[in-house]
C-alpha cells in the first residue's frame, strides 16, 4: 500500500519527512547566494543522496554537483548529470580505473593530495583514454586530507605533467568541527579559509601554474569563504535540509530545519521518559552530543523530548515537564547530523500541507567506494 | 567484475569480509553451548542480516530466529523462515496490521509491555482472522522497555483473554551496556537475569498462567542466564561475528572476530597518521569509544592501528611507533559494534584462504518499521 496521501498520524516508523517548502526555500537561499557572491554553486549530494533534490538544485542554477566517491557519482551520472567533481582523494588502482571509465561518460574532476594518487589516475586515464580533470586538495586546518599550502605547487606540477589528467584548480573544506567539537565563528573560519585559497591560487598562478577553479566548502563557512574575491566555487551540502548541528553553529534556524524524524512511542518506563522506535539504526550516532554542545542525538521539533540514549532500535527520550506523550503517539525530532542519518534510510516522505506527497528512494545510500 | 576469486589486495575499498572458517566456529561453538544448556537457540539476526547465514545457523540447531522489527523479520518469512520471534514492543496500527498479515505466514510471536500493544495485536488479529503469539517483555535491569516483574501477572491475563492472541511466555534483554558503560560482570549479569526471569515464571504458573517460553538475551549474558534450570531460550546475535565490545568484555577473544573492515590508505597527513577511506559511513558511531573503555572506533586487527576521530568518509589512524603503511595499502579493522556496521554495508564479502569466495547481501539491511 503506498504511503502517498496518507496524513502524517498514518504514516508507519520511523520514517524520514522533508517539508517541501522549507527545503524548496533552503535551495532558492542558497542558489540566490551563490549568484550574489559571483561563485559557481556546485552542491554536495552527500547531504541528501537523491535525484529529485539534485534536479532541483541544478534547475535553481548549480552548475554541477560534487560527491565524495566514485560509486556515489556514478548514480548521478546514470541518472543524466554530466558534471562531477569527487571532493575526496582518489586513491588505489581500482579506484582510479573507475575513474577512468566514468570520466568518459561525464566531466570528471577528482581530488587528489599525493604523488600515488596523481600517477595511478594518470596510468588509468591513459589505459582508457579518458582526461581527468583534478584538483589538488589544500589542508585549511581541518587536519584531515589535503596539503599544506607550500606542498601545493610540486602537486600542481606533477598533475600538469602527467597524461591523461588536466589541473583544474584547488579545493578545501574547512568545517566548524575540529576534533569533534563545534566553533560558533563560522563566517571567521570562512573568512580565513577564502583568504587562503586565493592567495595560495595568486601563488601558484604567478609561479606559471594555471589555476582555474579555487573551491571552497561547507554549509557553514562556504559564504563567508566564497565572498572572498577570487574564489569560484562553493560546496554546500546541509543546506538543503539543515539539523541540529547547523542550528547549533547558528547557520540555520530550527524553523528552517526541513528534515525530520517521525517515531512512535512503544513504552512509557517513567512519568518522565518514553522510549521510540527508532535508535542507532536512525539517528546518526557520528556527532557526539557532548562535544557538540548539544543535549542528546536528537530533539522533538518543538524541543520537548530529548533522545538522551540508545540502542539500534530504541530511543531513551527524555521528557520535559508537562509533556506526557501516549504509547503509540507519533513524534517528530530533528536529528544531529543530516547527512548521516539519510544515509541510514532507503527513502524520503515529501510532505506538503501535512500529507505526503511523494517518496523520494535515497538512490545514493551507502555508496562508500 | 564479480570480487569472487579475488586476493584481498585487489579488493576495492571500504568492504567488510568474513572469515568463513571462523564464522562457521562460532556458530558451532553456540550451538553446542545452546545444546548443553538444554535450551532452544534463537539467533538474533540484527547481527548478520543475511540468508546465508541464517540458514547456517538453522542448519547447526537453532530452533526458529529472532528480529527486532517486523519488516525486517518479513524478509526472513520471504525467504522462508516459518519461526520468528520480534522481541521488540509491536505498538501501534499499522504495526497491529502488519504482525497479523505475517501470522497468516508463519509462527509469528511479538513482544508486548503495554495494554496498547495488546488490544491493538488482538484486534489486528481478529480482523485477519490470524492467531499471534505474545511473550510479555520483563526488564531485567537494562531500564529500557519491559514491564517491572510485578507487573506481569496483569498484561499476562490481559494477552490471555485478548481474541486473537495466544500467550506464549515471557522475555528480557539485559547486555552488559548501562547508560552507554560496558559491565565486565557478564556471567554474573547473566545469571541474575535468568534466575529473576525462572522465578517470574514459577510465580506466573503458580498463579495459574501458562508460561511455557522463558527467554533471555545476549551474547554476552545469554549463556550464564541460559544455564539456570528453568531457562528455556537464549537470543544471541553478535556471536557470529564478536566484535571489540564482546572482546573488551571478555565473551569473546580478538582471535575469533570473524568480521573486518577492509579500507585504503588515502592520506600520511603526519608521520604517526593515516587517513583511510572508512569513516562513519562504515564504522559503526553508537558506541562511545570512551563510554566503552575502547580506544577509537575501531582498530587494525593487529591493533597498531586505532580510529580516533571520523567524518563521513575519512578516519583518522592513530598508528603506534613503527607503523607506517603506505598511502594505497590496504588495512584490516575490527569495529566496536558489529550490528550496527553491517547495517551500514549492502554486502559482506566471504573469505577464505585469503580469496574471497562469496558475496552475501545484507538483505535485511535499512529494516526498521
Amino acid at each position: 500500500m503506498s504511503v502517498i496521501g496518507s496524513v502524517i498520524a498514518d504514516v508507519d516508523t520511523p520514517a524520514l519527512l522533508v517539508d517541501l517548502e522549507k527545503l524548496d526555500a533552503n535551495i532558492r537561499r542558497y542558489a540566490r547566494a551563490a549568484a550574489e557572491a559571483g561563485v559557481r554553486l556546485r552542491p554536495h549530494i552527500k547531504t541528501h543522496k537523491t535525484l529529485q533534490i539534485t534536479e532541483k538544485q541544478l534547475k535553481a542554477g548549480a552548475g554541477g554537483v560534487t560527491a565524495a566517491k566514485l560509486s556515489e557519482a556514478e548514480v548521478f551520472v546514470e541518472a543524466g548529470v554530466n558534471d562531477i567533481f569527487i571532493a575526496y582523494p582518489v586513491v588505489g588502482r581500482e579506484k582510479a580505473r573507475h575513474a577512468a571509465q566514468l570520466a568518459r561518460r561525464c566531466h570528471l574532476i577528482v581530488g587528489v593530495e599525493s604523488e600515488q594518487g596523481i600517477r595511478q589516475l594518470s596510468d588509468a586515464a591513459v589505459e582508457a583514454g579518458a582526461t581527468i580533470f583534478v584538483r589538488v586538495e589544500i589542508d585549511s586546518g581541518l587536519k584531515r586530507t589535503g596539503v599544506v599550502p607550500e606542498a601545493a605547487e610540486a602537486l600542481c606540477r606533477l598533475a600538469l605533467a602527467a597524461p591523461g589528467l588536466q589541473l583544474d584548480g584547488i579545493f578545501t573544506f574547512r568545517s566548524t568541527m575540529f576534533a569533534g567539537a563545534p566553533s560558533k565563528d563560522a563566517r571567521v573560519l570562512g573568512e580565513q579559509e577564502g583568504q587562503l585559497m586565493v592567495a595560495l591560487a595568486e601563488q601558484l598562478r604567478a609561479a606559471g601554474i594555471p589555476i582555474k577553479a579555487v573551491s571552497v566548502g561547507s554549509t557553514p563557512t562556504g559564504f563567508a569563504a566564497a565572498r572572498v574575491p577570487g574564489i569560484t566555487e562553493v560546496r554546500p551540502g546541509t543546506y538543503v535540509f539543515f539539523d541540529r548541528m547547523t542550528t547549533q553553529v547558528g547557520t540555520s534556524s530550527a524553523q528552517e530545519i526541513s528534515l525530520s524524524i517521525l517515531a512512535s512511542v512503544v513504552s512509557r518506563p517513567a512519568p518522565d521518559m518514553a522510549v521510540i522506535d527508532a535508535g542507532s539504526k536512525v539517528f546518526c550516532g557520528d556527532v557526539i552530543p557532548a562535544n557538540a554542545g548539544l543535549a542528546g542525538y536528537g530533539a522533538t521539533t518543538d524541543g520537548r523530548g530529548v533522545v538522551v540514549r540508545m540502542s539500534e532500535e530504541h530511543g531513551i527520550v527524555q521528557l520535559a515537564d508537562g509533556f506526557a506523550p501516549e504509547i503509540g503517539e507519533k513524534l517528530a525530532f530533528y536529528p544531529n547530523h543530516v547527512c548521516t542519518t539519510v544515509n541510514l534510510s532507503d527513502e524520503v516522505l515529501v510532505v506538503q500541507d501535512g500529507v505526503v506527497q511523494d517518496v523520494w528512494p535515497v538512490v545514493a545510500r551507502g555508496k562508500r567506494q
